[in-house]
């Protein structure tokens, strides 16, 4: 699927083709990306390839919200103003100072006959796209928001492309606890195309929420040895605690000690075949290659990953190892996270630890 | 090969075991890599796995050298003196304000009996790891060097670790140009493990030295169409002129603009099976993202790229592409883009254009 094969049908606003990457949802720059847009059309009429979804929460990104209470000094009202103010002027919710967005959670209200979604009217979903480019509208003008968390109840609605993600929620699990599965399924699924079957995995992170997930992937994958590795005892308590299963062996280290990490993977099994990184700490870039074997793989998903400490660390170790950066979206991430959750004892625990229903 | 297996040997300054990463080298603060390290042992004798190098000549990084002749004013007795006091207070020339290191040329003089790499005494060698991690003690204080240019002329040697990479300087080469090559040769010798038989190839900055490596190796790998880009009429016109069979097709684009760059690459053939992004500039993450067919993949190259960017680029497009940190590192790299300069003109040409012998 590409940018430039029109969808049919075109939009009375801008006069431009449908794409399914939302192009013709873009008033101002024109022919920029929806996410790059200073301000996008929110119209509620779906082009053929579209989704018009009723939004009942915005959850903002958490950058997002902190910078609004701290300019506001957390005046509810000024908050919500501005909250306002912004989608208003801009047709979706992106904090002008920090660039960041979120999620939204609603109904699919209408399907256009293009659409490749698979949704129907009715189903309750979560965006897995961010609100950065996402068509939106608000009615209710926030009244019910309290302005005290990043989570809005609201009413309004927005608009699904072709090329956009959406997941809808399952019956049988808490909403909290989905909401908290999706935000981190890019990660088991990526590991689990990786690992092959008799991998050594080693899981940096393995007690966190992507961590435990990525570790079940592995094991579903046919890793023969999966080696987490957390930052303290408190954490590998809490590994040991939930239950057998998740990991082999658990390594205490601070992965951003590149030698002491590998010395202690080794001793536990390793090193690996595949290394995935899970902690958002800067640093562990030389320590998860340090981890890998010649011919390994390294798959990042930790946001802080520094693309030239990865590049030059492993040319700096002569170390012969593929470098993956972790990308959010693999087809059918979310429902196989989720069945993963469902059948992985452990993980269950540990996201029920994690995340407050 | 790892970390904790000891060479046979111990280092008597330091009390060690050898290892092939050069630990046994590190005398503050002890435990930590070569490169993290703040004074590396310099001494001339030698572990079994390690070999020692007469230099002839260092290549300061570009961003090290700037910093100082900026920080002396240009003086060069004052330049001069500063990089001897770092080499003489470091054992290794690593500067403490870029971090940066850079590589140097040399002569093999000694080569224990378990070095891996492969070298003879006599043959004339360049590094292709950095200074930052290179034992190094010179002997002539830098006498020959007028510190008006990156390039130093010396005296001294330089200590390789079994997990060293360096490369013989061929002899039907002009110097220059080989260590041009060997600067980027991680670039196709990566695009050549990843390109597959009648693939759909995009290089971003293919009128470079990296991408009309990767061009040439792409070729090789079988590549059905290779389609060039290039920023300016200027780089097509320079692309077109130094020969035929380099690239089918010449896109001018502005890779920071992606529906741009993806609509002109689509004309031309794409979209790609594997995009290979070897410009320098900021911003070409979601350019190459959605010039990347679904299931394809991109190798970034470019030391400008972000990690985050890319991540969550192919989140927002819903862009099922495998994204590759350019490791810098693969076995026989340097060997393989010597070759594809010998045996592509095109390549060839465009080198000598760019590399003042």
């Amino acid at each position: 699927m590409t940018t430039s094969l029109p969808s049919p049908g075109s939009s009375a606003r801008t006069g431009r083709p449908t794409s399914p990457l939302g192009l013709h949802r873009v008033l101002d720059p024109p022919g920029v990306l929806p996410q790059a847009a200073w301000w996008l059309d929110p119209s509620p009429a779906i082009a053929p390839d579209e989704v018009r979804v009723r939004v009942d929460r915005l959850n903002l990104d958490a950058a997002s919200y902190r910078q609004l209470r701290e300019t506001y000094a957390g005046d509810p009202d000024k908050i919500r103003a501005a909250v306002l103010e912004i989608i208003a002027t801009r047709g979706k919710m992106q904090n002008p100072v920090t660039g960041s967005g979120g999620m939204l959670t609603g109904t699919v209200e209408e399907v256009g006959p293009g659409s490749p979604l698979g949704l129907a009217p009715g189903q309750r979903i979560a965006t897995l796209v961010s609100l950065t480019l996402t068509p939106l509208l608000i009615t209710d003008a926030l009244r019910r928001w309290d302005g005290q968390s990043e989570q809005i109840p609201c009413a309004g609605h927005a608009i699904l492309f072709a090329r956009s993600i959406a997941a809808v929620l399952p019956d049988d699990l808490p909403i909290p606890l989905s909401l908290a599965v999706m935000d981190v399924c890019g990660a088991p699924a990526l590991t689990s195309r990786v690992v092959k079957q008799g991998n050594v995995a080693v899981i940096i992170g393995a007690a966190g929420k992507s961590g435990s997930l990525s570790a079940a992937a592995a094991r579903r994958a046919g890793a023969g040895r999966v080696i987490g590795v957390v930052p303290t005892e408190t954490e590998a308590a809490l590994l040991r605690e939930t239950g057998t299963g998740l990991v082999d062996e658990i390594v205490i280290a601070d992965a951003r000690d590149p030698v002491g990490l590998a010395e202690k993977v080794e001793k536990a099994g390793g090193p690996a075949d595949v290394t995935v990184v899970c902690v958002d700490a800067a640093g562990c870039e030389g320590g998860a290659i340090l981890s890998t074997k010649q011919g390994g793989t390294v798959i990042f998903f930790s946001m802080a990953t520094s693309f030239s400490a990865a590049a030059l660390g492993a040319e700096g170790l002569a170390a012969d190892v593929t470098m993956l950066v972790g990308n959010g979206y693999v087809p059918g991430h979310a429902e196989f996270a989720l069945d993963l959750l469902r059948t992985t004892a452990s993980v269950r625990n540990l996201f029920e630890r994690r995340v407050e229903s």
